[in-house]
């Protein structure tokens, strides 16, 4: 008898997924942030659909306020579009909670997603409720439509050797209260997509550890990581910027080529963003091996916020 | 302070949607079965959006087995696709599970998902996975695209007074397995759409007694229903028939003209399966009121699962 625990989430979705039908295209499967769908040659956008979930006691406690839980579930989506260089368009929202729960609890919850949707131009498309037994933790499941111009599409999967890795903002002490008020890099991705397209990106919410190693292997690349150069959130340690999780800020690489420009440009767009080169982007075998990072089913020893 | 069980699941529905916001065309938001989202006038199709949730220990139990498991989580949502007159694409499958589950059983789910994905010839898009603490309910969220023929598409809004209103299969006894083991109804809704066009149509999953008025409200009308004419499942009383719920069956209605030669047609192209009419839609005051059936939301007393 073998527990999730024991197998750990990365080798539990692809053990699950490979049981399940897929797309001829890859590309519209899971793998990115994103599932990439071509609606045909005449469409100037391509469709993306995401899916996400955010649990009581594990994404946020019960005295969290509730309207920055709402924010949070919106946020963390949108945050996957902005990952692909596209935008959020179409929210389905599907509430599992307790019979006793209060209604004004639900109802500051959609407050935060209403401010979220709002504050990135995304509508309601539907919804469903239910109920779970009274000592079961609230889920809240988010699934969303996006649209990214054929143009401005990014992978995760086309890092190559030799590009510099880059990330924006800083890095750690997401349980401070970040990870409940963050803001999507939206406007950054799609002003990187229009001036400087990265070669590959993704969205932080693992933890750099888990989720650099991710684009790396995605790319068939190892990445060399500088580790003097993380931008630490203030009062967060290289470790704590490595593995708290929840950053949200893009992960991404470029061309080597574009890099003095892109760090010319930067600050005179985001003056109040850093943007920061942490690494390089090496053949498989030189990369080195990062490990931390949340992981829903390792064991609790292995994550830093249990 | 006011709990969602003194509230009810529909009342709930509606303070929480009036707090985010919506697309200009009404279609595309909550209301139906699926959002129906149109790409444009030169795409002979719509798109169709919907999530769906199974909760543990309320639409399934521990020992319920996890392939028949998996079957119910994807045949619920490819039931709302038949009610639109359309047909299921792509799925999104959102797990939240206690890390000490065995993979055996995740597995098992998984395989169910995959025999329903494939006997509908629809794919894996993408997912999440979360834990959940140790004591709590496993939720399974899927939320799916699927597309519909412009001129297929039905609403559960377009019924008008004088309007048979009909059901596929017979009602009641979903408890004693068919919860686990329906087959949705494509093939009948497609057959429908093409050559018996409903006027209105919705899919049966809270119980008659609780999506008749649904279907009524949705269109401005009342509804007479002949308790008489109810195709009950062998064993099973006409309270059953209206308040079981989860019997994923068609509820429609057609032009009083188009009754009989569809009663005519139906039985030469389904012979196993039942059509009854079961009463005819009234202006609102003249329709009854029906109560029971499944509320997620409502006291323990009233729903006939609990």
């Amino acid at each position: 008898m073998t527990t999730l625990q024991e197998i750990g989430e990365d080798a539990l979705i692809r053990r699950l997924t490979r049981l399940l039908p897929l797309a001829p295209d890859p590309l519209a499967g899971p793998g990115d942030d994103c599932a990439v769908i071509d609606p045909g040659p005449d469409s100037p956008t391509l469709l993306l659909l995401k899916t996400d979930a955010l649990v009581e006691h594990v994404h946020f406690l019960p005295d969290t306020p509730p309207r920055a839980v709402g924010w949070k579930a919106i946020a963390r989506v949108v945050s996957d579009f902005a990952a692909m260089g596209g935008l959020p368009e179409r929210f389905l929202i599907t509430l599992a909670l307790p019979a006793a729960t209060r209604i004004e609890w639900a109802e500051a919850l959609y407050h935060g997603m209403g401010d979220c949707l709002r504050a990135f131009d995304a509508v309601l498309a539907g919804g469903e409720t239910s109920s779970v037994p009274p000592q079961s933790a609230t889920v809240i499941a988010i699934a969303a439509t996006g649209s990214v111009r054929r143009e401005h599409l990014v992978l995760r999967s086309s890092a190559r050797p030799g590009q510099p890795i880059l990330v924006t903002g800083t890095l750690g002490g997401s349980l401070r209260g970040k990870h409940l008020s963050f803001t999507p890099r939206i406007t950054e991705s799609h002003w990187l997509a229009s001036h400087f397209k990265p070669a590959a990106m993704m969205d932080l919410s693992d933890g750099l550890a888990k989720d650099l190693p991710r684009l790396a292997a995605a790319s068939g690349c190892g990445a060399a990581l500088d580790r003097d150069q993380l931008p630490l959130t203030p009062g967060c340690s290289p470790a704590q910027a490595l593995t708290d999780g929840e950053d949200f800020e893009l992960l991404f690489t470029c061309q080597p080529e574009q890099l003095e420009p892109l760090q010319s440009a930067w600050p005179l767009t985001f003056p109040e963003l850093p943007l920061t080169r942490i690494g390089t982007i090496v053949e498989p075998a030189a990369g080195e091996s990062l490990s931390g990072g949340w992981d829903h089913f390792a064991p609790a020893i292995l994550n830093p916020k249990s």
